[in-house]
């Protein structure tokens, strides 16, 4: 036991509660904050992200962390003790490297950038959004640098989301992945086969929708006392404590194909933070291991559950209540196809499964050429236009649909998107291990009893934590490293069956 | 010019956005926050307001103050950068005295505090909120004998809302104005006319009121670009900067005289926010000049303008669009008389002008022996019963409609309640002063043009922001120091038309 302990966790507490606290205001930015305060607000955004700076990098930080790693060494190192403090050495460690000024002014930056996107991609205007871009672009090449990396600037930024992953780990994956994606999107359309998705088109009345999802939320154990559903021009997940995880949503009066799965994707999130144990809370230990992790669990409630024939099941007469015009005269094969339909699309958000991690692929290579240079900003909607030709087929009718459709680059999120394809990998291996340890599980989600699943991932991912890197955490729960075999594996047989391939 | 003028303001700017920051979590407590996460709440709003305190009460703060102030001395007294000065030291001085503890300890009981009461009320449970109440005054009463006073523990406390005011003033006040009141409400029963206010009564659908509101609120001119309403539990304003300054209501769907009312109360608040004169944005001379000032401005709107003849001709025509079925056989006159109806009543907020006064002497009465000790908190309901049959002759069913109505002790806010006096009787000294410079101001209350008033307000109290004392404030807007003889003249021209006495 390390006598500075409590103190550590004290400071470290103080450190957390403040970063909860800038999380609230970003929601409160894209959820309900009035057009004219964006100023106002940067400005708050960019004290408070310079003040928990300054905490976590500071002297205190440094005499503490010390301290404890000297009264905790030749302990258990998979003790919580010495993990706690070992992530937050990763951190202090990582955050030193940052200029507090240069902290502050990519704060101030995202928060007025994240407007001019909002409008930008209201008006189809990327010459409006452009210069905010290219000064966020700058920034995050500021941070590589200070960040420091061995092969490529690309590395120094992805490690902020997925640590110890690299820009050629995530090439390596996508030269697995992408032809075998490539290839079964093409047996697709040659197979002649079409899927009639007018069932999830029509009038669904958004106050309906609301009701329906927040129904789904609710049966598949998102915690709405420790948790709320708003609409956001864009769909996320984020929290304040363990005990406050909120989500947002986007409804389209004329589509149903969009919010149900929407929600159950920022639910999967919200579900992994809830489980993050009581005794991590406000310690660097809280939360999820990493973001490929974390959509690991989003992925796996918006698709290896959502968009199953189980759940489809399960789902249809409520449906059927919801919105009788629509679906009285369907059947639930329709509604599964209708949901499972592949198609080469604009949208990231909305692609189906097979086409998905191609729209994450175009992402990858495009910003590790916007940060690298061989790409400039006013040339990104011809070149987003360009891949989406040559990896989709389809080309963007506007940038609204094209490169301005992401909030992540105006929110300086650069190298954060290859975590979705980590993230749909990993759902496909744990689920292939959730089968193995609930043979019932289709049974069980058809008759809306989610609580095994929800225990099961309670004990095997959400109940660690951050304790462990992904690379040591991906083991434990599934018994290997990460493989996209399973993945794969999936995709191919669902969508044999679908499209008789 | 002082050189460290630049410095002082910087200083300053970081402790007021982190102020806002404080706000707005408060603010989403209130509104949004889900109810499991108040034990979380309560340490970020702790975390920070601690760090607000240290911000505003350490070493740097000192040095930039004695070093300012040596560098303006001899400078015109009333010139911004004196007055900013001034107000900061005055800030200073008081915050200085509050050991950081106990600040951290205030704000961490308020937030528990405030979710007991939501729940307490709710369930009209007194004893659930009784020993939360308890520790309040105690902390209160630490708070006072840590900030001084001369003759009364009150003083100490209703010096944060309304600066240079002590108990002995507020007793004085009443002393003017409670026979007068109580004879003028007692004249009203006595006239034998009866107010008919069926036409407010009836079913008026929540979006057709939340629709109504914002539409008012926009005429009055409510920067909705720099604003919002939200529903709460208790209507309030709250801001996060001029350009951020939001307000909730309530809806009754039975009711309508509660929720036009609410939004121009509130309006009244937002409106003296949002001409805080951009120069003073994030410096101690941001803002209104006192609560008492600014419930001058609230009830102004709310009362002066909205329940006026004039008013109540223009919104006359909205209603009969928003609820025909309640209005079409209505007439204005009848609206007016119904929305001026004289009864004593259990409900601060619902209150009529005339006995509006002799709620806030009850509590103004209550919390001075709360504090004081001569009365138990777990006597208070007993005594508000008593009170309420001895001012008003009527006793509360339940505590939810007695002394668990207000948020205000669970905020903390002990000491406040007189401020709303305080604005009442300025209110009518503005609107006097107002009616001679705008002769015209019926008839153009009556054509929705309400520009001329709002920039009287402008020109002759949001423009001064924070920089002068509300008895420097009072003779500059109106010529005079505050006198109650302008409000009670206003009640009996009013009332004495319309019950005819």
């Amino acid at each position: 036991m390390s006598a500075t302990l409590p103190q550590f966790k004290a400071h470290f507490a103080r450190i957390d509660r403040l970063t909860q606290i800038n999380s609230l205001i970003d929601w409160d930015q894209q959820t309900y904050m009035p057009s004219g305060a964006a100023v106002a607000r940067a400005e708050q955004s960019a004290t408070l992200s310079e003040l928990i700076h300054e905490l976590y990098t500071g002297e205190k930080t440094a005499q503490l962390l010390t301290q404890c790693e000297s009264e905790l060494a030749g302990q258990d190192p998979d003790s919580d003790d010495v993990r706690l403090v070992a992530v937050a050495r990763r951190n202090y460690d990582r955050k030193t490297k940052l200029p507090t000024e240069l902290v502050a002014e990519i704060a101030r930056h995202t928060a007025l950038s994240q407007e001019l996107w909002v409008r930008a991609r209201a008006r189809n205007d990327f010459d409006a959004f452009a210069p905010a871009l290219e000064k966020m672009m700058d920034l995050a090449r500021q941070q590589a640098e200070h960040l420091g990396y061995k092969s490529h600037i690309y590395d120094a930024l992805i490690d902020q989301y997925e640590p110890g992953t690299t820009q050629a780990d995530v090439a390596a994956m996508f030269a697995v992945i992408k032809p075998q994606l490539i290839a079964l999107t093409r047996a697709i359309a040659d197979s002649g086969r079409q899927v009639d998705d007018r069932v999830i088109y029509g009038e669904f009345a958004t106050d309906r929708q609301r009701a329906l999802t927040l129904d789904i939320l609710k049966a598949i154990g998102y915690d709405l006392q420790r948790g709320r559903q708003d609409e956001a021009a864009h769909p996320f997940c984020t929290n304040f404590s363990r005990d406050d995880v909120r989500i947002t949503t986007r409804f389209a009066p004329d589509y149903l194909g969009q919010s149900i799965y929407a929600s159950m994707h920022e639910a999967g999130h919200a579900m992994y933070e809830q489980g993050s144990p009581v005794a991590y809370e406000a310690t660097p230990l809280s939360g999820g291991a990493s973001l490929g992790v974390h959509e690991s669990q989003s992925r796996l409630w918006e698709n290896l559950v959502g968009r199953s024939r189980a759940f489809s099941r399960y789902l249809f007469p409520h449906l059927q209540q919801a919105f009788p015009a629509a679906f009285v005269n369907a059947d639930v094969e329709s509604y599964y196809r209708a949901v499972n339909k592949v198609q080469p699309s604009l949208i990231r958000v909305e692609a189906d499964e097979v086409t998905y991690n191609l729209h994450i692929l175009l992402r990858f290579e495009l910003e590790c050429d916007l940060l690298t240079g061989s790409l400039a900003v006013e040339d990104l909607p011809d070149a987003w236009d360009a891949k989406m030709q040559e990896y989709l087929g389809i080309t963007p009718h506007t940038d609204g649909e094209g490169c301005l459709q992401d909030i992540h680059w105006a929110g300086g999120l650069i190298g954060y998107f290859p975590t979705y394809s980590i993230g749909n990998l990993l759902s496909g291996q744990l689920w292939h291990a959730i089968t193995q340890a609930l043979p019932d599980l289709d049974a069980q989600i058809e008759h809306g009893e989610f609580t095994p699943l929800l225990a099961w991932l309670r004990e095997h991912v959400h109940g660690y934590g951050n304790k462990f890197l992904p690379r040591e955490l991906v083991p434990k729960a599934t018994g290997e490293p990460l493989n996209s075999r399973y993945y794969l594996d999936y995709l191919h047989a669902k969508y044999k069956d679908i499209y008789g391939i």
